[in-house]
């Protein structure tokens, strides 16, 4: 299953979304501009729009069938909130490629990058001011409190393998899962449904959130370095240790010994991995991914209000999450 | 006059507003905590904190006497998004030293300071979704936008000796004026005065604010670096041409040439200081900032709506921000 045919219900919606991303961050400062434009069109998956307007459309259901103005814009809120704290992940984890294309402070430097960040957070907090809905503000807004608090959190424990996979969920939520959540919610609240409805769909990108991120810590060492868009093995040289890696460590004192020592060379790192694919690490944590992407299906499964092919895109989405590791 | 003196009316508000600052930024993470108490207890003169109760001081009038818990909130969101900025702002122009202390990105690390800047805005636009009022959010954004364009617009124009003193004055409206500004109006909204008196208390903080950043702009290079709480001539290393500069650049051809060079060594520094107290840049800049001083002060004079005693401490606080350099 590949990405254009998930969204291909949503086509013309990301058509729209890319086109305004450019012209939201601004053409004024050429710096800027270039520093956001290269993250923008380096691609990303715009995954996290796509399912602000796929929760959206199935809110709404059969009788409005278009989405609103505020949803669009919400999707291209949460892709520049994203952006921005890529921007800011890259400085702080010393990443040099990123999407296929070198990071913000790599290819300008680590002041535009700093900038670059703020005026994304910036732009992103007087979008979503003007969406003129306080209660999306204050969920949204709380997104980039914990933006912050799981990057602090990654730094305290890194190399730390004492960690459990509880504490590795809970950081995953602050990094990554929060932000879909409560986008999720967002799109929920300005389709006017429920309190009940609203947390429903909180809940669905909150499980698809962690799974995602359980993904993408999978394939940060399976995964081929050309379609990762950045190198493999990144997450175990800067120590953060990933669900995979949490489940290897408990079959191999090889690798204890390995990140005890903090990775004195590259050959290191390919030897952590390879010690990794011997164990069960990586199915482990496929397994969890699964049961997140399970637990994210079941919430809409009973519903009688979600129309079904509504339903059946949500469910598409979350596959699709999933299909990346297959 | 001192600050005390001038703050002797609202003292119990400022001794409140820095204890709740320290519990605002939470006590979670020793690292961050450590980063953001380090710069709230240093100092600073809690000059924006205290604009925004004076202002509801007048605003509200006699019947009201005390400002509300949003007031004081606000005054506190100010400050922290002001702290915020100077976090990362001293990244950006690479400072040592701030209120007499080291910076967090030298202290710490440029990692612990990218994330601690993004940490205290982020605080700060969750407790401004907070005051539940859609005005007061939209008119606070803007700010973060205008200090990621000064920042942008400093570093576009540096040493460009071909900048005129309303490009300076502009850069300086995004940089300084735009928070103190924004935070008058919010505490105008927060009073529910009319809309034009909250126009009234926009322009005395736009005022005030210029004049607070020319007068910054002369101690940069007249000042005592021990008084500065950070080295003197800082604005002239990176080629921040302020007002004082771009007055002094009109008499001295010399300063030009030292300038066009970017400064070599620490001695042209020096030098340059030299040049321009030879000139009447400083007093040029020191009547731009008495101008700006008498317009806010000229606002509320024929204001039938506001107590005399409330003016007076907005005329105080006023000539404090020009006695400073005098």
């Amino acid at each position: 299953m590949t990405s254009e045919n998930i969204f291909s219900t949503i086509d013309k919606d990301l058509l729209t979304l890319n086109h305004n991303l450019e012209s939201m961050v601004g053409a004024r400062h050429p710096v800027l501009h270039a520093a956001s434009e290269h993250l923008f069109t380096a691609g990303g998956k715009r995954i996290r729009p796509a399912i602000v307007i796929l929760i959206a459309k199935a809110m709404l259901g059969k009788e409005n069938g278009k989405v609103f103005y505020s949803h669009e814009r919400l999707a291209e809120i949460t892709e520049i909130i994203h952006t921005a704290s890529l921007v800011h992940d890259d400085i702080i984890d010393e990443c040099t490629t990123r999407r296929g294309v070198p990071t913000v402070h790599n290819m300008f430097s680590t002041k535009i990058a700093v900038l670059a960040g703020d005026f994304l957070f910036a732009q992103s907090s007087w979008y979503l001011a003007n969406l003129d809905n306080l209660a999306v503000v204050k969920t949204i807004s709380k997104v980039i409190t914990d933006f912050a608090e799981g990057e602090v959190r990654q730094g305290l424990i890194s190399f730390d393998t004492r960690i459990m996979v509880n504490e590795y969920i809970e950081k995953s939520f602050y990094k990554t899962a929060s932000l879909i959540a409560a986008s999720c919610k967002g799109s929920a609240i300005l389709s006017e449904v429920s309190a009940r409805e609203q947390d429903k769909c909180y809940l669905y990108g909150k499980h698809l959130g962690l799974a995602f991120q359980i993904v993408d810590d999978i394939l940060d060492i399976i995964g081929n370095p050309d379609e990762l868009g950045k190198p493999s093995g990144s997450d175990l040289i800067n120590g953060n240790l990933t669900a995979p890696i949490l489940f290897a460590l408990t079959e191999s004192p090889e690798l204890q010994n390995l990140i005890d020592n903090e990775f004195e060379g590259e050959s290191d790192v390919g030897q952590a991995i390879n010690l990794i694919s011997k164990t069960q690490g990586i199915n482990k944590a496929k397994d969890l991914a699964a049961e997140h992407i399970q637990a994210a299906i079941n919430i809409f499964s009973s519903s009688k209000d979600i129309e079904y092919e509504d339903y059946y895109n949500l469910v598409k989405v979350s596959l699709y999450v999933l299909d990346r590791i297959n």
